[in-house]
């Protein structure tokens, strides 16, 4: 493990480690905002889920979560979004391949060797959070777009893990829509039967446990009915009467100003979570 | 004028313009956040200054000074930091020609038919934003590094045009440190006494109006004893009576993680004085 970025940031340190992942096979980068209250005794952790093309760097710079962090006493853990190095498949097009792990286990080569982002992202990435001692075991997670479908899914699947989750623009059925048809169709084959375990919209329906989801979508979003389509999440959970704040903030898009003006909220709900 | 980019953030707008600078011969690209209370009546202007290589995204992607903005009714101006286009001469290196304006007129070939970034900061832009019935005339200054240097020498030199001034990390003695003499030197030529008047120790030493000076600095800055030098700027005020607030932040660098945790402190003092 090598720390490769360490600064002051809001009382507090907004590290970048780069650390040997063995479920992925290949070394990670992993950005820590680890708040003042950090120093003298153990703080929940939110893990975010960056969304397509990005690395471990977008959210820590440009969401400016670390000030609600600070005030919460939150530690923040916003990984890379896919394996990386040299000997990691790829692919054209920023959808699929490096970039776009989409947070699932790849079973189709040539992916299967190092696409398991989700082993990745629920059991060994908080076991080296968790093995610092300013950390504790209390875990919340959020993410935008494919990190938001990431976010609900994994949720979903591991009833009790997770204190709260919540959602930006997130792909809630990427069994319906172009990037996740694709993505699952390379990583997991032509049988849809397999693509549900991956679902937020198909997960909804089986969940033992009703944890509430909180999902902000911009109605400027150019994604908004292509590849994120949130009514089909709505319908879903008033089906399934799994609780869901859905919340349609008008004239705000994709991007990351839109993450921007809301994480305060975000990291607010979290909070109430993880300290209650 | 083209507007090329336009979201949603904190109740208001981050746009992006391009416009035509006649004072520096090319096009010129500008980030201006309108707070909610713009579309209501006309709100006071900080114009914020970056630093080397920076382009207009850097404040605005990654300063979080939109929340702020938007809870005192703030525009903010983020120009480019240099002329640019296939015509405008540049140097290798990064700390001088494109990029690295130094908010001054050149009077050197090949630089003085366009790097006049002074004239274009002081009279052509602040034209340009008050021509929109959104903003007002009253004018704050601040700034980073190269921009800090900007911020200072330009309120300095203005008495009366601006309603107050801060600066994070700025460049206080560009004719004493590496930086500064390298590009007053090609910009303004070997002969020293025309560099005193860009250079914001210098000035503090004539300043007939005694506007307050706040600087906040870190003390792991990378560059805080080669090209800042703050103590400098210090000595020069107390000898000359100039109010100076300098604040060394322990732990702190250079980054943009630094500008994001003061940011709010140095737009509530604008406000102050902006509102007052």
């Amino acid at each position: 493990m090598e720390r490769i970025e360490h600064r002051a940031c809001f009382g507090g340190w907004q590290d970048v480690y780069r650390h040997r992942s063995e479920v992925l096979g290949c070394d990670m980068t992993v950005g820590v905002y680890f708040p003042p209250q950090a120093a003298e005794s153990p703080c929940p952790v939110l893990y975010w889920l960056s969304g397509l093309t990005c690395t471990e760097q977008n959210f820590i710079t440009k969401a400016g979560a670390q000030r609600y962090a600070a005030e919460h006493g939150i530690i923040l853990v916003a990984p890379d979004t896919s394996p990386r190095g040299e000997g990691v498949a790829d692919a054209d097009g920023y959808d699929l391949g490096k970039g776009a792990g989409f947070y699932l286990n790849a079973t189709r080569e040539p992916w299967a060797k190092h696409y398991r982002m989700y082993d990745y992202i629920v059991e060994e990435l908080p076991a080296w959070v968790e093995a610092d001692p300013a950390a504790s075991d209390a875990r919340a997670i959020s993410g935008h777009s494919m990190g938001g479908h990431g976010a609900l899914a994994i949720a979903l699947k591991n009833p009790g893990r997770y204190r709260s989750v919540s959602a930006f623009s997130p792909i809630v059925a990427p069994s319906q829509v172009p990037w996740g048809q694709k993505a699952f169709a390379a990583y997991l084959g032509e049988d849809r039967e397999a693509w549900t375990q991956y679902d937020t919209v198909e997960l909804v329906k089986a969940a033992r446990e009703k944890l509430p989801l909180l999902v902000d979508q911009g109605d400027a979003d150019e994604f908004l009915d292509s590849q994120l389509r949130p009514q089909l999440l709505q319908a879903a959970c008033e089906a399934a009467g799994h609780p869901l704040t859905l919340r349609l903030q008008p004239g705000y898009d994709h991007s990351y100003y839109f993450i921007a003006s809301f994480i305060g909220e975000h990291i607010a709900h979290h909070a109430r979570a993880l300290k209650g």
